[in-house]
């Protein structure tokens, strides 16, 4: 079984619940990744859903940091009939009177599969040299973080925000992902790879965490195998938050994932 | 009392629920627009949160038409402290037993009142002539929708897809927008704008209802009074769906509200 796999694995408790170990392995900053815990919450719905395999639509919303260790997944299927399920989700961590829902999640799932095979995209893929000439992020000794083990990251030799530490200012990047042991990317993996990336202020001189605040993602084709392509861009930093548009694009050069997310500066480091 | 607000407005039931009269003067195609009812399930929500009256964040999963007549809209807070609180939402209408959701919503409010006022807005305002050089939405006699009679819209003369019927084949139009009987925007009313206007694949010559699956909004900040600039766009029309994004801008410029919906295509008219 692949790492990652075995990372979002849960095991069904009755009534839409599963419970799960959250990896140690996803910590990024102060807690585990929002992509991460993204793919542990639907991998869960899937297993609620088994003719409605892939997810089409998922929105999160993050109430509070995600831990290693225990946590418990709660779904209510909103809606079954029909060629979309929609399912509310949440996940929570904590024992007892402590616990406390991280994530409330709305989802429509279906069959990526059966749908007409039609592609107008009009957006194109941008440019980026065969992964093999980009370039890995660099870290200061001992200060990678357990993240960054999990897979790997090709950027763009000319645009070496990540590598050289100085950012372009336009509140971009793009680079090429895979996860570090192989595994193909399928749907669910889409979920965490569209959060998995530091976050575009990097690029505009803000380093550092940017909670999430929300997160959608629609998934639009089941991604062909080998490297994906990852784009981030901001347009509107304003009021203490910024958006962030991410686009993930197959090795067969199709859309696959689109998703957006409304995230809170990070804070100057003090 | 406004238009608008006489047509949103729900009365507290207690425990959260609220009862609403949909208003038929919001019909388009076969049921009430999206936008509508999002603009009457967040201004029950707001009810709910005294100290948060904005909207900051509103993902909408819609899994039925909506009617004129009676509707109740529940909620549940999933997180109350902090700067923000998570609201999950559902609009039901139906009686007894034929009772069903028609949309399922998460919601983070919060008070844009609050926010610091810092705007480092990359994205441009598309170019728009004045609204009294625009051309208004002209309908075959007798095929207005009752909507159209609701706000005005104004078109770019020089890209006339809804006054010839011409789509340009881009995927894209923008115009001005207010409502018709002056009311001035507010964070509740961007919540309807964004998808008040016609699916933007009209400019792609398929005309038609879209039926909306998924729309996330995000309101960044309190609109100024007057006319709303609001541009769709799709980029990504693939498998039977199609993305729109939405922006919308007010009349000092600021980019206030941005929103994303995955959609039906059209089906062609047979």
């Amino acid at each position: 079984m692949a790492e990652y796999d075995e990372h979002i694995a849960s095991t069904p408790k009755g009534e839409g619940t599963y419970a799960a170990v959250l990896h140690e392995g996803w910590s990024v900053g102060g807690g585990l990744n929002g992509g991460y815990l993204l793919g542990v919450i639907g991998n869960a719905i899937r297993q609620e859903l088994p003719d409605k395999p892939d997810p089409i639509s998922v929105s999160a919303y993050y109430l509070g940091p995600g831990v290693p260790g225990a946590a418990t997944i709660t779904t209510v299927v909103r809606r079954r009939g029909g060629s979309l399920a929609t399912v509310a989700a949440e996940l929570w961590q904590g024992d007892g009177d402590q616990a406390s829902p991280r994530i409330s999640v709305l989802a429509s799932y279906g069959d990526l599969g059966s749908l007409p095979d039609d592609v107008r995209t009009t957006a194109q893929p941008f440019d980026m040299p065969p992964p093999e000439e980009c370039l890995g992020r660099t870290f200061a000794k001992g200060s990678e973080p357990s993240l960054s083990h999990r897979f790997e990251m090709r950027f763009h030799p000319d645009r070496t925000s990540f590598t050289t530490g100085e950012p372009s200012g336009k509140g971009e990047f793009s680079g090429w992902f895979r996860l570090a042991d192989g595994r193909d990317p399928d749907p669910i993996l889409l979920l965490s790879v569209v959060d998995l990336l530091p976050p575009v202020t990097f690029d505009l001189g803000m380093p550092g965490w940017a909670p999430t605040l929300e997160l959608t993602v629609h998934v639009r084709a089941k991604p062909a195998p080998g490297w994906l392509r990852v784009r981030h861009a901001t347009r509107n930093m304003a009021g203490g938050m910024f958006e962030e548009d991410c686009e993930v694009w197959d090795s067969a050069g199709r859309l696959v994932a689109q998703s957006r997310q409304l995230a809170r500066q990070p804070r100057p480091a003090k």
